[in-house]
């Protein structure tokens, strides 16, 4: 069970290709996604209406599609324009299309209704493309559902276990509160350590030579998007305050797709403003991000083996799981809400 | 759910060693086919009565089939004759015995009624061992259901867009309405080209001069098996009249048998009667009909994934599914009757 | 379903190291086992009571440990005594603790009420570590339920036709009737053969000249417990009446415990108390066992593949099944009785 009205993201802009399409699955729906001949992004449910062979193994022909096994051409609405052999084309000959659109590098799809495909809900994420900073893509596939790694992302107790070496630092950074704070669409979270030493994946590229303040600022949008403002300073300098003097920032932009029911799609990418004429600072950063991940990925897939043995199994909330355990209270609600308004009056 | 009183392909004849056995699961019932010591074919379910192990891992001893976990042996009839160390043999100690029947070169099971396994209900298939006619062995595993190669059997509209290159020829071809006729025991399927480029296929093996007149009659006969008389004839020289001058024919002989709810034995073989003694030319043939059935097996098993992934899609029938639709219903039926006559009066 | 209320093994003691941890599932429960400073065998259910991760993915901290995902550290009864970030511990942040003896080489655990768990009831192995015998470890992972393994192991008739050349000898011995009596917790079986040839296993470490009486005395004890003196004198001097003169002994030693539902840990040994100073003997000992149940795997996962394919399969039970349909009753009834107590009153 997913949230259908809300954005997702489908993948990267470079994913769907100028000729052919772009196949992927999310939150149970195979999609074909492909580029007209204006380049605007198409979405279509990946399924012919006839007997439900996939599109994406089909032929463009102009701004159409043909599907690859009886023939059938449908326009960029997807309606069915020609049937071979039969003159007479059904009304309900047509493949379903999705709201999609190309955003800041982003490919952004609304999987429920499309009156109400808000445009304007979707997510900032300018920094993917901005000039002023840089970062590489990244995309991990996991067999988990979303929502352990949603857990996982809303968490930072688990920095200096699961991460000693990467993004923890040390385990003093661990007992830090975090500030929790209900947002419109999720919550917001709020972290500053202060005099802290400063993390090994910082110190590669950009060293410090004492302590430093550092912050980690969360807007988590449900059911799957973080952006994260997150940097350090030298300590004492007023980071806290607002006065981000010699700081080193980042503007981390992760997206959750659901793709089955225990699998996930995971686009992330971690743009910083600093050497950003310097593509191995670049690369430096996101392999020590994507270094992390694959740590997170392997706990939270041991996580869900473990889980999955007993349906019973009745995780004991702690303090330190407060925003996770709103955030996974919104995601309830909202489909609860999407099931009401779908039942007949 | 399969049609059980039914003849079904269970193999070739060669697949049948003289000692040992041919283990093969038809329609969720696992077998073990062998031969008695006057060649003649034997089909027992492939499980001891004993405790259920594989009597196709059993020693053949004479006519007789010994089990080789306890060592229960079994006569010609499923009965069991010998328990070691025990000297009372139970009345209910046998193995079912399927009616079964080798027949021009194909060896053809009976699941259900054994009462009702009317030998002259088998095909005629004679082409197959027929002198005047040659055909290699074929043989495809496929991962889906076999109502989905069916529905890719009885549709002739794919040709052009699964096998442009191989069987289908011009997409003209595929603009040909075909003519579908009931009959006692399926559909018969109709189908004339006429002054249309030859497929490239027979180009290779004989090559016409100019256009030609080209048929496909198709007589399918619940639950899977497919004969076909196909075959062209140089254009206006009145094979739809049935002068059949020059021309070139082919009877395909196709017969799918389901293995397990989403799985499928597919045997066939495509007997041509023109330059029968050249091997080089069946070996061409063969292979070009090997080929499209891979191009076939392709896409149906894409769309297989396809339409698992949503247990409510529901098709959208054309004119071109009225061979197709015709013969579900057929197999419906002739399940929902099975059912009744299996119901306690 | 699986018996709770009993001893089953979970493992050889080398297995448990002394730092980290043996993970291994034993009826659904996944535990995570460890040694104490003391060097005392430690069971937890080896999913954190927080988010579930494994603790066998934890660290060790002296006499505790800690969980690697978020930190919370389990003091050895299980409960919680540190949450990083969060002085207070809720009392329900424990994990359950298994009652768990080493003794006679195995790890012994009880999955069901602690308060039953009577170490008096953990049956006699002591020839795994006598001095006066000698044996190898074994252990096999079959991907059959566990039943299906007790049968094979409560039956003798299997043994020629499984094992012509390994542990069976001739087909003669599959006709001894064996005498089974019911005891507290399982059933007792009792083989004479008089004057028959020895096997092969045991000619190739200690050859007779002549014929011997051979006996195979099993006390199998629910669920999976098997004890088994076997051995063989030459023929007529008195074994029968106790007299072992000359005599080749062994005792066996098997445990199955089931994994899942349909895969079961086989832990074995076969110590034997002749040529104890000659580890070539001891090996080729081991071998022979370990080939031989290599063929009983064989054809008991073939069993279950052919079992599986038909729900509404029923065994026919023939006399040579009396001791395994003991077996299967008490297995049955000792599951009914724990059900029924589970029941509210």
């Amino acid at each position: 069970m997913f949230i259908k009205n809300c954005w997702y993201v489908a993948g990267w802009d470079k994913e769907v290709p100028q000729d052919g399409f772009l196949s992927r699955t999310i939150a149970n729906m195979p999609l074909a996604i492909w580029r007209d001949s204006h380049n605007k992004v198409i979405a279509f449910e990946d399924r012919c209406c006839h007997r439900g062979a996939p599109l994406s193994k089909g032929r463009r022909e102009g701004d159409c599609v043909r599907c690859m096994y009886h023939g059938l051409k449908f326009d960029v609405k997807g309606i069915c324009i020609e049937i071979p052999s039969q003159p007479r084309i059904p009304p309900q000959a047509k493949v379903r299309v999705f709201p999609v659109v190309e955003k800041h590098r982003w490919i952004w799809i609304w999987l429920g209704d499309p009156s109400l495909a808000d445009e304007s809900l979707i997510p900032d994420t300018h920094w993917l493309d901005d000039p002023a900073w840089r970062s590489n893509d990244g995309y991990i596939h996991y067999d988990v559902n979303y929502l352990l790694i949603a857990d996982n992302l809303l968490d930072f107790s688990h920095l200096p276990y699961v991460h000693p070496t990467t993004l923890g630092g040390t385990e003093d950074y661990a007992k830090v509160q975090p500030k929790v704070e209900r947002t419109d669409r999720g919550v917001k979270i709020t972290r500053w350590a202060l005099n802290i030493d400063p993390p090994a994946f910082v110190q590669k590229v950009h060293p410090f030579e004492g302590k430093v303040d550092r912050w980690n600022i969360y807007d988590f949008i449900a059911p799957g998007i973080l952006l994260m403002d997150s940097g350090m300073a030298p300590a004492g300098t007023g980071a806290p305050e607002g006065n981000r003097v010699n700081a080193v920032e980042f503007r981390g932009c992760q997206a959750l797709s659901p793709e089955h029911d225990n699998s996930t799609h995971y686009f992330f990418a971690h743009p910083h403003n600093f050497a950003i004429d310097r593509p191995d600072v670049t690369d430096s950063i996101h392999q020590s991000v994507v270094t992390a991940f694959d740590e997170d990925r392997e706990i939270v897939e041991a996580q869900q083996a473990m889980v999955a043995l007993d349906p019973n199994f009745k995780m004991v909330n702690l303090g330190i799981d407060a925003a996770l355990s709103q955030f996974r209270w919104i995601v309830s609600r909202a489909i609860e809400q999407e099931n009401k308004s779908a039942e007949p009056a």
